[in-house]
C-alpha cells in the first residue's frame, strides 16, 4: 500500500512565495533565503510562479526575476515546476516558452480564463500548448480562479495521449480526485498532486504522488514528515502530523474579516509567518493586496509558537 | 489511531431508497426487503427520508408510510435517523414532530431553503428547532441543494451548546470537514458523518464517526468492511476496499447523458442495482424523474458483476 | 405602441405582504387593511402568497388564513393569483388544489427546488400540474430561489400548448424577458409580468402585460400611474415616475448591513413603511427573520417623506 | 425626456471584431473594411479590443496591429475607447500605457480577474490605474468573465472622485444599471454605456449615454436609428427598431448546441454575418475557438435576409 515515488515529480513540492521589499520590489535576497529554507526542509521539488507566488500580480519582468532567483539557489537539486500563467492558448505558449528558457523543468498550465470556454476548446488548448512546447505539462485544475472544473475524462485522455504529464489539483473536489487517481493508475509517469494543505493524509492514502501546499513555505519539514509516514504506510502517524499541520493552517484565519481579502489573508499569513521565522524581511504583498498588520501578526505568532515553529 | 465508536450514532448508516411499484405507489414490501438487506449487511443505523429516499418528491402521506415501514422491519435493532425536510423553521418543527411520533430516534435538519438566509437566521433556525423538539438533531450540510454552506464556527458552537448532536456532511468540502472533526473533538457525543461514497477511507482516517453513503443501499457489506478496517487502524485495507467500492460507484454514470437528470441518474442507478440484485421489484422513480432504461440497466449489470455483487 | 390590456390578468398586481402581530401570529385585521390599501391604490390584481408574503415561512394553516382573508376583502373585485409553493410536482398539486379551494383564480408555480432537476423534468413538472388542476397557471421564474432559470424555449412551448397562462419573471434577465415577450406575442391570452420594482418602464416599453412589485405594497398608486402612462404610450412620463419610485425603493437598503439578511431587509422595509403609513400595526417578520429596528425605521421615514408617501 | 449627448463619449460605440485570414493571422484589410463599415453606419465611437474583438485570445503583438489598423482608418473621426485587458493592476498599467501610445482616446478597464479580490482591492485597483495613466478610464463591469460585480456605490464614488469617466455595463443587472444612472446623474461628463444588444431601448429610456453592442458590427445603422429615435424622445419607434434588431440577434443561436462554445457561437455569428455581407473575408476565429460551419452559416443567412441585411 505504500506509495512508490518512482517518478521524477513527486513528494512535497511547495509553491514558493514571492517576498517583496518595503518599497514593493521583488526581494531577491529574501527569495533566495525562502528557497534555501525549503530545500533544507527536505522538499522534493519547487512549484515556481503559482498562486502562492502572487503570480497574477507579477509583471512579466518580475516573473523572470523570480524564476532566475529560485533556479540559481536550487542549482538543479530538485525539479522546478513553473507556472505559465496566461489567459489563452497562444499567450500561454509565449509565456511557457519564456519559462522554459528561464530554466523550467516542467510547466503548470490552467484552462483558459476570462475567456469563456467549453470542453472541446479546453482540450484543444492543452493539445496546442503541448505541441508547441517540448516540456512536461501539468494541468492545473483551479476552478476557484478559472471558474471551470477540468473534467475527469478529459484529464485521463490527455494523460493517456502524453499531452499532460500530470495534474495539480486545487479543485477541492476530493471525490473526483480519487476517481482520477484510480482511472489513471496505469498511465506510466503520470503524476497527480493535491493542492490541499489539509487532508493531505487522505490524498496520499488514495495514492496521490505529491502535494503542493502553500503552507509548505512555513512548515516544509512537517509536510516532509507527513509524506514520509505515508510512503512508509504508517497512516496513523501521517494523520497525527496532518492534525498538527491543520492547526498551523489556522494562521490563514488570523486576518480581521473584511479588512483584507481572503486571498491576501492566506498568502499574507504565509509571508508573515516566514517574516516571524526570520526567513524573509517583510510581509509586504503585491499591490493592491494589503499586508497583515501588527495585531494579525501577533495572532500568527501565537499559532506558530504553540506548534513549535518559533 | 483507531476510531472509538462510543456514541449511539456511528458507523455505516445508509440513506434508505424508496422503492415504487410500476404504477408509482410506494412499494411497501420492496421497502421492507431493502431494510432487511441493509440490516443483514451489517449497517449500524438507518438514515430515513434522506435525498436518496427521494424525500423532496414524497407527499406527506408517503413520508409517513416510509417511516412506518422501515421502523416496523427495524424493530429497534439500529437507530433511525430521520429527515425532517421542510423549507423553514416552523415548517421543520411541524414535520419533525410528526417524524418523532412516527418513531425517529434522531432528526436530520438542513438550513432553510428557497428562503434566502444568512448566518444569524441559520443559527436561530437550528436553536428554534432544537428548543421545540426533544430529540437529537443532526445538521445536514448539503449546499448543492440548499445553496448555503453551514459555517464551521456555527456548527462547533451549536455542538458545544447541545443544540445539535452532530453533522451529516454532504458539502463536498473535505478541508472544512477535517477542520470540523478537529475543532469538535472535545465535544462529548458529537457525531460527524460524511455523505461521500468515495474517500470514506480518508474521512475515517480523520476520525469521522460514520458514513451515510447512498451506494450503501447496494453494497452495505462493502462499507461495513471498510468501516471495520478503519476502526481496526488498518487503513491500507480500508483504502483497497474504497478503491473497489469506487468502481461500484461507476453505476451512477451509466445513464445516457442528457436523457435523465443527474439526480435521476444517481438514485436511479441505486434502484436499478437493487432490482438486478432481486431486492426490490422495479426501478421506478418518483415523478417526474425518469427510470433508467434497459441499456442503462445492462451497463449497471456489468459493473455489479465485475465487483461480485451479482 | 400602447399596450392593449385585453387579458383578464394584467397591470399592477402587487404581491401582498403578510403582517404579523407582536406575538408573531398572522395579523388578520392588518392584512385586511393592506388589501384595502392596494385596491384603493388602483391595482389590477393581487398576487397572494408570493415571496413578499414570506410564503416560505408560513405554515400551511397560516397560508390558508392569508388566502381567506384577502379573498374576503377583495370579494371578486380583482383576480387573485395565488402561489402554490412546494418543492416538487405532487406536493405542488396538493398545495394548488388547496389554493383553488380557498379561492385562487390562478396559480403561480415555480420549477422544482431542493430537488435537482433538468429541463425535461421541469417540462413534465408543469405539464403534470396543469393536467391535475383546472386553473390558469403562471410559471414563476425565480432562479435566485430555485437556482434554475426557466429556459425561453420551454416557456414558449408551454404557452403554445396551453399548459401555462403566462409567466411571472423574477429572473433578473431582461434580455431573455424581452425575447420571451417577442417570441410569445402571437399566443392568445399569454400574460407576462415582470417582478422588478425598477425598470418597469422598460418592461412595459417591451410590452409586458403586468408588473408584480413588492414595493407596490407601499406605493400602489405610483405603479398605477406608471402603468397608465405606459398604456397611453407616454413613456417619458412613465420613466419619470419610475425614477421617483426608484428612490422610494431605497428603503430596502435602510437596514444595517449584516444585522439582518438581505431578504429580511427588503421585506422588512415594505412592512416598516406600511407601519409608518398606518396601514399595518407592526413590522414583525416571520421567525427567524428579524424586524427592522428604530434607527432603520427612521431612515425609511426620511425616504417616504421626501417622496410624499408620509 | 430626450437624452442630451453633450459628452464626447456617447451613442453607438460597437466593439469592433477582429477578422482573421484563413491561416489564422489578423486580417488587416478585412479589419479596415469593418472599421469603414461601422463609420459609414453612423456610429459615434469605436470600442477597440473588447470581448467581441476576441481580446483575450490576441497576443500582445496582435493587439498592437488591431489598434493601429483601426486608428489608421478612423483618423480621428470618432473617439477610440480601447480595452487594457490584463489580470491585475500593474499589468493593466503596463498594457494601458501601451494602448495610449497606440492612439487610445480612453481606456476600458475591468476589475482584477484570476486574482480573487474584494471591494477594497478593486477600489485601489481603479485608483492606481487612474493615477498612473493620464487618460479617461471606463470601468468595465463584466462579471460573466471577471466573476465580480462592480458595486454601485463604488462606481458612483469613483465617478465623483474623477477616477473613472464612466462605465461600460455588461453585468446583465438592469436594476443596478438604472440605479447607477440615477445615482450618477449629477456627475459631469460621466458616461454610462450598456453592453446589451437587446433592451437598449429601455436603457436609453433610463438615459444611458451609449450602447456598445457586439451586434452593432452587423447592423450599425439599425442601432444608429434606435439611438436617434431615443434621443428624439420617440420611444415607440425605438422599441420597434429594438424588436427588429432582437430578431437579427437570433444569429447568435444558429450554432449547433455543443459543437462550439457559447462564446464562439456569438462572436462567430457576428463574423459569419459580416462575411456573408461581404465586409470581411472569412469567419475564422482565434484558436482554439471553432468557426461556424456551412449549415450554421446558412441559418444566419436566412435571418439576415428576412431583416433586410442581405
Amino acid at each position: 500500500m505504500a506509495i512508490a515515488p518512482t517518478s521524477r515529480f513527486h513528494g512535497v513540492i511547495p509553491p514558493v512565495v514571492t517576498p517583496r521589499t518595503s518599497d514593493g520590489a521583488v526581494d531577491v535576497s529574501s527569495l533566495e533565503r525562502v528557497t534555501k529554507h525549503l530545500l533544507d526542509g527536505g522538499v522534493n521539488g519547487l512549484f515556481v510562479l503559482g498562486s502562492s507566488a502572487e503570480v497574477p500580480y507579477l509583471t512579466n519582468d518580475e516573473r523572470a526575476v523570480v524564476v532566475r532567483t529560485i533556479a540559481g539557489v536550487n542549482a538543479g537539486q530538485v525539479p522546478l515546476i513553473v507556472g505559465a500563467n496566461e489567459q489563452t492558448t497562444n499567450r500561454v505558449i509565449e509565456e511557457g516558452r519564456r519559462m522554459v528558457d528561464l530554466g523550467a523543468d516542467a510547466l503548470v498550465v490552467t484552462s483558459q480564463y476570462y475567456a469563456i470556454s467549453d470542453v472541446n476548446e479546453t482540450e484543444t488548448h492543452f493539445r496546442s500548448v503541448h505541441a508547441a512546447l517540448n516540456v512536461p505539462i501539468f494541468a492545473y485544475d483551479v476552478p476557484v480562479r478559472t471558474h471551470y472544473k477540468l473534467p475527469l475524462n478529459l484529464l485521463v485522455q490527455l494523460g493517456r495521449d502524453g499531452v499532460i504529464a500530470g495534474v495539480k489539483d486545487s479543485s477541492g473536489d476530493d471525490v473526483a480526485f480519487r476517481q482520477l487517481l484510480i482511472a489513471s493508475r496505469d498511465i506510466p509517469n503520470f503524476d497527480i498532486f493535491t493542492g490541499h494543505e489539509v487532508v493531505v493524509d487522505g490524498a496520499l492514502l488514495g495514492r496521490a504522488q505529491g502535494v503542493v501546499p502553500g503552507l509548505g513555505n512555513v512548515d516544509p519539514a512537517g509536510y516532509a514528515r507527513l509524506y514520509s509516514s505515508a510512503v512508509a504506510g504508517d497512516f496513523a502517524s501521517a494523520a497525527r502530523e496532518q492534525d498538527r499541520i491543520t492547526d498551523v493552517f489556522n494562521i490563514v484565519y488570523a486576518a480581521t474579516p473584511g479588512r483584507v481579502s481572503a486571498g491576501a489573508a492566506g498568502l499574507g499569513a504565509f509571508k508573515t509567518a516566514l517574516m516571524l521565522m526570520g526567513v524573509i524581511d517583510t510581509n509586504v504583498m503585491s499591490a493592491p493586496l494589503l499586508a497583515l498588520n501588527s495585531s494579525e501578526t501577533a495572532a500568527i505568532k501565537v499559532i506558530l509558537e504553540r506548534n513549535g515553529l518559533l
